[in-house]
């Protein structure tokens, strides 16, 4: 009837007010035995008469029972998260995988796409085992089961966190690759977190004097760890026990992780077993010998904590078609470690010319923010990108702008404009400008 | 170490600083063959000697690879949808499944949670293959495929869903019964919805002199219909195709439904597959059979459709047992179809006393809001209660008065307070009051 290459307003039957009998009737014949006819018989007599299919399959038979957890249709079994092989030979539960930016839409992040990265895998932890010790310059070290933790005040916020290798295909790759939005850019994910302020639990500690950092340790098989300024931990750190309403996904640090919004995902710690404060960072082998950013000079910078500002156009983008020229929705996600989204402008024809696009209210710190603009396509060659500006007034860069102040072989914290050019016939391809 | 009964501040170990190296040998010897071990050593030596297990099962071993598409860890195996059994004996497609809300935190449900509500199970719809047809009393009937619908400009809202035949367990029976949160109150759910405002395909079509309402229904074997004023359609319907960022579960509509904010939960009709323009209601089977209010007198309340004003402390709640006396935080949830949370108080006393709680922000309009209020238990009997306030200052009433508006068998739209009752030994019952 209708074909996805225009809006629809197919030419459709009216039903005859003078036979109102005929179309009824020959619904009837068709459904004799249907659990519900005589009801459905009116409406899909009517509706039939109009062009739609009268009785589909699934009318014609009892749909499927309740179940204790549900899932996905069937129809979305494509919808994955698609999985970075880099380093999965050598130990198959290190690497990462990513949200599927271009299939999704809003700004949650449903638990089953969260991107991972893990270090050694996912631990199979047992909540009623696993504890939490904070100890080093505190004046009482303590330990938390879970049912410990369980009983302070907690509080719920949502906010993204980002791996700081995201967007790496478009670093590393001297050409554009020609994969998915997610491909790129999904190590990033935005959920509600519900967990109990780690300055809470500081305080119950007593910071001693001296420290200045805490070390955050994992329960992986590699005990991932990292240092964090104790300012950040007093601020707005939060010990996350649940992720959009359930407990923490495995994937995403059950039983408990360190969180900290808008700073490099990393920094978050899963499976969180040890806080100790310390005076100075620790140095860690995960934080000296990754997440550093080689400049000219042959120096590097280490520490950078907080993401830049960065938007990407999720829809339309490599892997869709335009159906042909006309209206389209150009939409995608916004994000900053500093804070709100200001504004996102859209360019169509490469950064040439701008129009600032819708943002999707309520527009909350360190979080997603989807922005939306119509967009009127001639049909002739376009290449989209979008600009993000945060509530500091930082700027989202150009690549070349961006690459230009670091040295090869950069490959964190890239926060540069993505391009997509479409070609006349619609289809879509990533591109460097 | 730590058991449940307290906030645990166990008597630790100290490390002897004279002896650093005693810890460090002695884990070495335990771990040898360890990957990483040595990254790990240090810090399990230190956290050993804190009294902290020292290398658990799970960081003795890989972790599990990276997934496609994830779920829950297996210790939270328990947390299910529990399905009224009433009617499922007799239709397996027909009845209801609850959001565990006494397991949850935060606002927003998991997908996997959402309650279900069927009139004749779930059925699987090829989205390839499903139409929305728009008839009626329009200028122009049109037809959309999904792909047609998904040109369209969308918008992303947070929203509740609620039956109005929620809380029923304690309208209907008796005497309260002795079952969860989620058992009671669970025929309500949140997310974040995206979809296209019904008002602008209304507009495509064109509203022909004389439409005031709009019959939608449904594409189960039941033909799910109901009636909807043409001014909600044209207010803030959405025709919605995700659902906390991806494509509707089945359970809740798939490929697309409508949502009504605010409204009874199944004028939202899921597996939405036809709205007919039309002068007056069409009084369906689904509006006239169900859910209509009894009252004094030997008449009914009929089109019953923005929810009431309403809250429910989920934690502590029955099921849960306080470990003992001290410091506890009170939690629950608040919602009302008439627009944003204002205020709610809670009660530890059966209601002689209030406190307001605290409203964690954002709070959104027709969404779940949480409410947390911190309590110092004495140990002796208490009863405790949540009243919500909303913005146009409706205040949630109490069973009583709010039983006294209705006439046997009233069972729906039951907003009133839910009243737990703790004994000294901590147990939590349900109790009317």
């Amino acid at each position: 009837m209708n074909s996805k290459r225009r809006v629809s307003r197919a030419p459709v039957a009216r039903p005859d007010p003078a036979q109102p009998d005929r179309n009824r009737r020959a619904f009837i014949a068709r459904s004799a035995g249907l659990v519900g006819a005589a009801a459905t018989g009116v409406g899909a007599a009517e509706a039939a008469a109009q062009g739609l299919e009268s009785v589909p399959p699934w009318m014609q038979t009892m749909g499927a029972p309740m179940r204790g957890y549900g899932q996905p249709s069937k129809f979305e079994a494509k919808v994955q998260r698609p999985t970075a092989t880099g380093y999965a030979t050598v130990t198959p539960g290190a690497g990462a995988s990513r949200t599927p930016l271009q299939d999704l839409e809003g700004t949650i992040t449903p638990n089953g796409l969260h991107f991972e990265r893990h270090h050694n895998g996912v631990p199979d932890i047992d909540p009623a085992r696993h504890q939490l010790l904070i100890h080093g310059l505190v004046k009482q070290p303590l330990i938390f089961t879970m049912a410990a933790l369980a009983r302070y005040p907690m509080t719920s916020r949502v906010c993204f966190v980002e791996c700081s290798g995201n967007s790496g295909p478009n670093t590393v790759n001297p050409k554009p690759p020609q994969v998915t939005a997610g491909a790129i850019h999904g190590l990033v994910s935005c959920s509600e977190w519900t967990g109990v302020p780690l300055a809470l639990l500081l305080n119950e500690a007593g910071v001693a004097p001296g420290a200045d950092w805490i070390l955050a340790e994992g329960a992986d098989a590699v005990a991932m760890s990292r240092s964090v300024p104790l300012t950040k931990a007093l601020d707005d750190a939060l010990i996350a026990l649940y992720q959009n309403g359930e407990k923490l996904r495995p994937e995403q640090g059950y039983p408990v992780r360190l969180l900290l919004p808008g700073w490099e995902g990393n920094m978050s710690v899963k499976w969180l077993r040890r806080i100790k404060l310390t005076q100075g960072p620790t140095h860690t082998k995960d934080e000296t010998s990754k997440y550093t950013d080689p400049v000219p000079g042959g120096k590097a910078l280490q520490f950078t904590f907080e993401l830049g500002v960065k938007s990407v156009i999720t829809r339309p983008s490599f892997g869709m078609k335009l159906p042909g020229a006309g209206w389209h929705e150009i939409t995608g996600l916004a994000w900053s470690g500093a804070g709100r989204i200001r504004k996102v402008e859209v360019s169509v024809d490469g950064g040439a010319t701008w129009k600032e696009a819708a943002l999707q209210g309520p527009v909350l710190p360190k979080s997603l923010t989807r922005f939306r603009l119509p967009w009127e396509w001639n049909g002739s060659r376009a290449v989209l990108q979008s600009r993000a500006v945060d509530e500091k007034g930082n700027v989202q860069p150009a690549r070349g702008a961006w690459l230009a102040n670091y040295a090869p072989p950069a490959r964190y914290h890239n926060h540069s404009i993505q391009s997509w050019e479409i070609a006349a016939d619609g289809s879509i391809a990533n591109v460097y400008l």
